[in-house]
C-alpha cells in the first residue's frame, strides 16, 4: 500500500450531482467535488484517487484493490448506505481507516436513511457538511495516516 | 427529451417470465409484453423503448439516460422494488411521469414484497393486473404527457 | 349474474370529489367519474352500475346483492379500505373479480393508508393514477370477465 | 439439464477468503475450497462448476443458465444472502434442489446477519460448518439428486 | 330486564352464512343456527332473541335497548370483532353476561383476526366450535343467568 | 356558512352519557350537557347545533353538511376516534376550525385509545376536563371565528 | 382407538384449583371439575379419562399415547400455553380433534397470556366460561366424534 | 394548602415564547400569557403564581412546595413532556388537580412528542388551543378546586 | 472425556419420528436414524450414544453428564429450540463443539420456529437436510474433535 | 406453615455452580452457597431447606408444598425466569413473601435475560450481587416474616 | 480515594420520601433511611456520605467528585433510571463497584419503569425491597470493597 | 450577533475527557480540545467561546443567550444527544448553523447511542473523528457564517 494515497468511492446517482434534486445536494457537481479534492489533497501531500459508480459490484472491487493500494478510504455511498451488506463486508476487509461521507444529513431525511450498513466499520461519519464533507474526510484521513505511520 | 417518447423498464428476473412460476406470472414472455405494448403505443402515438436487465446498475444507468431522451417511465422493478434505494433515487432525478407495474398483486404475497421504494417516487402503481398493467400504466402516461406538454 | 355487468362501487367521502383537497383528489366530481365511466362502458359493451355510499353496511349491502347481480366489481373503498375488516369479508364472498380503485397515491401518504384490508382480496391494485384510474379498472375487468366467460 | 451437475456458487467478497478475518472465516482460501469441493465431487461421481462474483446480477445470470445444465444449486450468497429479493426468485425459478451454505454461524453474528432471504427457498441451510460447510453439502445434493432420478 | 331473555346478535356477512366459504364456515345457514337455538333456548326455559345486522350502529342500538330488556348476550361480531372499539364500547355498559362466539377458530387465521375488542369485555370466549359455538354459549349464559338470580 | 354557527357531535355510546360507567364519565346526561352548552353559547352569542349517533356515516353525513352552514365544530368522536380514518377524512374536508373532546383523560385509559385519528385534523384537543370539556371548546371556537371573520 | 373414549388433560398448578386464587378461577377443584365430567361424559355416552400433571413431558407422554386409545382431547395447558411449542407438536400429531380450555379469560389477563401455541393446533378454544368450559369442551368433542365416526 | 391558589408551571424554552417558530407558537409572549391569566384569575378569584424555568429540577422543586401552597396546577412542560419521568413523579406526589397544557397540537407533530409522561398523571390534557389553552386551564382547575372544597 | 465419544440428543416428539406428518418429516422412524448414525460412526471410528427424551430436563442431565463423558454433542432440541433458555445454558457448558439438527428447514415455517437458543451456543446448524442432516453433523463433529486433539 | 422456616430454591444448571463460565459465576460451589446460607439462617434464627433441580415440574411441586410448610422463598430460577409462566403461576399461589435472586446482573447479558416472569410475582429481586445475593436474600426474607407475625 | 468510604446518592423526588404514595414507598423518611444507614455503616467499618438531589447534574457533579474520595457508590437513581445516559455515563467513569437501588420493585410497576440505564454499569441491583435495599446494598459494598483491597 | 463569533458547547461528562474511557475518548483532555479550538480559530478569523457543563438547563440557557450573539454553534450533546428534547428545542430556536460532534463514532456504541435529538436540527453532524472532529466542525462553521455573511 502507498502510505500517502487515498481513494475517494462516490456511490450511485451522484454521477448526477448538481443537477438533480439541487435543494437537497446544491449546484456543484462531482467533478467540481473532485478538483476541490485534488486541490486539498496537494496540499495535503496525498495522493488522490477519485471514482464513482452506480454499481455495487464495481464499487466491491474497487474496495479489494485498495487492500494494496491505498492508506486510507473516504466513501459516499449514496443509496447503498442503506441497503449494502455487501459493501460493509468489502469495507471490513480494507486494513486502512475509512471516512463515511454524506452530503446532505440523513438524520432529517424519510427514516430509511436514518441507518447505514457503513458506519458499522468506518472509524468517523460526517454528514450533512454539503460537498465539504469530502475536504473534511481528507483531512480526517490526513490525521490517521499520518498518525499511523 | 422527446414528448412522445416513453420507456419500459423491466427489473431482474422478469426474462424468465412465461418460464417461472406460471400460476403466478402466468404464460406470456416478455417478447409477448413487449409486443402488445408495441402495438398500443401505436395506437396511442408513442415512442417505445422497452427493456430488460437484472442488474440494478444497469436500470439506474438507463433511468439515466431517460432523463434527456424520454417523458416518461413505466417500470417493473421486480425484486430490486423492495431493496434498492439506489433506483429509486435514479427515479427522484427524472423528471417526468413513472407508472410503477408489478404482474401479481404484491399485497397478497410475502410480506417483505408489501412494500416498494419505487412508489415513493412513482406517480401511480398498478398492480396485479397481470401483464395488462403494462398496457393500463402505457395509457396512464398517455394521459399524464399529454396533460404535461 | 349477468356476464356483462359490472358495479362500481365508492367509499366515505367520494361524494365531496371535485370539492375537498384538489390538490390531492383534483377537480373532478364524482358525477364526472361516472359520465366517463359510462362513456368508456358503452365502448366496452359492459352495464355499469355507479354507486357511492358513506356508509360501511350500506357498501357491505351493495357487495352482497352483487353476488346475484354482477360479473365485476371495481371499489374505490376510501376511508375505509384501511379499517374494515366487514368490507373485506364481504367482498372475499363475491365470486367474480374484484380491482381495487385509490385516486391517490396510498404509499405517498400517511402511514395507516399504506395498508388496505381490500388488497387482500382484490385481484388488482390501481393506485395513484387518479380519476383515470377508474377507467383503467374497468378495461382490467372487461378482460377479466371476457376470459373468464 | 445434466443429472450429474452440480453448481457451486459464491457471492461477494468470498474472492478474499482466507485473506480477511481470518478468526471469522478461516484461513482457506477458495481456491483451496474449490479443490476441496472437486476432490469430493469425483469420489460422488458429480460434474462441478465453480464460481464466485461480487456482482448480484451476474449470480442471477448463472442461476439462470443453470436451469437449462445442472441439477442442484448449493450457494453461499454473503452478503447478499440478507438482502437480495432478487437473488431469491432467479433462485426459485431454479427447479432442482438449492443448499445454502455459510461458513461461519450467522446466528452468533449481528441480528441483521440472521435473516436470509435464501433460506425461504433453500431445500437445506449449513451454517457454521467452516469450508466443510460445502462438502455437507455437495453431500446432500448428491442424496437429493440421486433420490430425484 | 327479564331475568330469563337472552339476545343473540350477528355481526356483519353473517346473513350469508352457509352460502361464502363453506370450507370454513360450513353449510348451515343462520336460519339453521336460529332455529338449533331456538330448540335449544326451549329446552333450557330460555327467551330468545336473534338478530342479525350489517350496521356496527345497529349492533350498537340493540345492545343498548337490551340493557333493559336481556339477561345477558351471545355476540358473534363477525368482522367488527376485529376493529369497533365503540361496538365493545356498548358491550361495556351492558350488565349482564356476555358471552363471545366465532364459528372458526380466529386464531389458526390472519393475524389481524387473532385480537378481538369484544374480548376485552367478554366474559367468556367461544371460537373454532362451529355453529354449535351458539349453543354452547346458551348453555354458558344460562348458567351465568341463574346463578346471577 | 354562518359566522356564529358551530355544531356539536357527539359519537357512539354518548346517548348513554350519566348511565354507563359513571366513575369514568360521571352522572350528567347528554341533555345536561347539551342545556350547558346551550347557556354558554348564548353568552358567546353563537347558534349551536347539537347532535349525537351511533352511526359513522350519520357523522360523516352531518360533517359534509357542516361545510356549508357552520364555522366551527366541536367533536367527541367516541370509539370513533381510535378506528375511523373516515371520518377523519370528512373533517379534514370541513373548512373551519375544529376542537376534539373527551371527557375521560384517553391517556390515562387502555393504550388502544392514545392514539385519535380525529386529532391529526383538528385544530385543539380537550380531554379529560370531564363534561366541562365540551364549554372549553365552544370558548375556543368562539375565539377562532372571532379570529377568523 | 377408542371411537368414544376422551381425554381430559389438565397442566400445571390445575392441581391447586379452588385453592389459589380463587377470585380468578373460583372455588370448585379440580375433584369437582372431574366429577362433573364424569358425569356428563356419562349421560353423553363417553368414557373418560382425566388426568392432571405439572409435567410438562408427562403431558407430551400422555398425548402420545393418546394417538392409539383415544377419540378426543380437551386440554386445558394452564402455563404451559403460552410457552410450550413442544406441547404443541405432541397435539399436531394427535389424529382426533382438541378443544382448547381456559378457565378464566385470557384475553382478559396480562398480555404474555393472550397468544397460546396450543391455539394453533386445537379445533376450538373455549374460554372464560369458568369450570364449565370442560363440559361445553365434552359437548363439542361428542359432537365431533360423532360426526367422525 | 391555600384553597384558592393555583400555581401556573412552564417548562423549558417557553421563555423564547413569541420570539421562536412564530408559525407553531405564535406571538404573544410568556408575559402576554402571564397578563392574560392574571386577568383571568382576578375574574375567578384565584391568586396566582406564574413561573418559568428550563430546569428539570427548579421544576420538581417548586412541584414539592406546591404540596404546601396551592389547590391546583396547571403545567405546559414543554420538551420534559416526553422525557421527564422526575417530573412525573413530582406531579404524582402533588395532592391537588394538574391540567396539563400544551400550545400547539402535539399529536400533528413528531411522533415523539406524541406521549406525554405527564398526561399520566394530569387530570386533564388541553392541547392545539394556542395560548388560550391557559386560560382554559384555569377555569378547570376553578371548577375542581371549588367542586372540591 | 473419551476423545472419539460423541453424543447424539434429541429432543421432544422425536419418538414419533416417521409417524407424524411424514410430508414434513419423511417416513423414517427414529430408529432408522440411529442405525444410520451407528453405521456412519463405525466408519469414522467414532463411539456413538443416541439418546432421545420429551424430557427438558432429562436433556440438560444428559448435556451435563456429557461434560465429562464425550467429546462432541449433536443435538436436534426439536420444539425445545425455540424455548429452552436452560437447555441452551447447559450447553454452554459443555466445553467440546456442538452441532445442531433440524429435520426440516424451520425458517419456512411458522415464523417461531425461526429463533433457536441452541444456535447462541452451537457451532454450526444444518437444517432442512432431512435425516440426513444427524450424517452431516457426524461428519462435521469428527472433523472438530479431530482438530482438536 | 413454619413461621421461621424458609425454603431456597435453585433452578437449571445450577448443580454446575462452580464448574462452568467462572468468569459469569464464580467459584463457589452451590453446596459453598448452602452452607453460607446455613450459617446466616442460624445467626438469624431461620429454618432453611436448600434445594436444586432442572427440571420446571420439580420446581413447581416444591413450591406447592411450601404452601403449607414454608414462611418465604428465595428463588434462583436461572434459564427459567425468562420462559416459564407456570413456575410463575405457582409462585402466585405462595402465600408468603418471595425473594427473586440472580446471581449474575442480568440487565448486563443478552437481552433475552432482561424480563423474568418471577419478577411479576416476587416482593423483591436482588442480581449481580454473587453468590451473597443469596445471603442479602435471607436478611430481606427474615425482615418480612418478622413483619408479618 | 478512600479505601473505607461509600457514597448513598437518591435521585428525585426521594426527599419526600415517606410523604408520597406510602402504598408504594413506605412511611419512612429520607432522614430514617440515613439513619439506619450510618448505623449499619458503623458496625461495618465503612464511612457513610449520603446526598440527594432532584438536580441530574449535581448527582453528576457529586460521581465525579467521588472518582477521587469514595471506594464504592450505592445509588438510588429514582426517575432518572429511565432516562439519564448522562448518569449512565458518570457512573461508568467510576472505577469501584456501584450498587443500584430500588426501593419498589420496579419489574411490577409502568413498563418505562422496567429498563434502568444505570443496570448497564453498576455490579449489581436490589429492588422491591424496601428502604432495607440500602442496607443490603451496604454489605455488598462492604464485601466488594473488602475483596478489592 | 457578532459574525464571526462561534459557540462550542460541550455537555455532560466532557469535562472528565482525557481521564475516563481513554480507548473510547482518547487521551486529550477538554483543554487541550479548546486549545487547538482557538488556534485553528485564530487562523480562520473567528471569535471562540467554548464552554462545559453537565447541566442541561446550563446548556439551553447559553443557547439562548446564543440566539443574539453568536453565528454558529457547533455542539457535543455527550449524553443529553439521545434524551433531551429540550435542548433540540433550545437549538431550534437559534438561527445560525449547527454542527454536531461526537469524538466516538456512535453508530458503532450501544444501540441507545444511534438516535439524536440534535440531529434533528443541526446542519451538520461529525462523528468518530475524535477530538479532530471539533476542528473539522468550525472549518464548516466558517464556511456556513461566510457563505450566509
Amino acid at each position: 500500500m502507498s502510505g500517502r494515497s487515498v481513494l475517494v468511492l462516490n456511490g450511485p446517482n451522484l454521477n448526477l450531482l448538481g443537477k438533480r434534486e439541487p435543494s437537497v445536494y446544491g449546484h456543484e457537481t462531482l467533478a467540481d467535488v473532485e478538483a476541490a479534492c485534488r486541490t486539498l489533497a496537494g496540499e495535503l501531500g496525498l495522493d488522490l484517487a477519485f471514482r464513482q459508480s452506480n454499481a455495487e459490484h464495481q464499487l466491491i472491487d474497487w474496495i479489494h484493490e485498495a487492500r494494496e493500494t491505498v492508506a486510507g478510504i473516504a466513501i459516499n455511498p449514496a443509496g447503498y448506505s442503506h441497503t449494502s451488506v455487501a459493501i460493509m463486508d468489502a469495507l471490513a476487509a480494507f486494513p486502512g481507516p475509512i471516512i463515511e461521507v454524506h452530503i446532505s444529513n440523513i438524520h432529517r431525511r424519510e427514516s430509511f436513511r436514518h441507518h447505514s450498513y457503513v458506519s458499522h466499520v468506518a472509524a468517523g461519519v460526517i454528514c450533512g457538511c454539503g460537498t465539504e464533507g469530502y475536504l473534511l474526510a481528507l483531512r480526517r484521513l490526513h490525521t490517521l495516516i499520518g498518525s499511523a505511520s
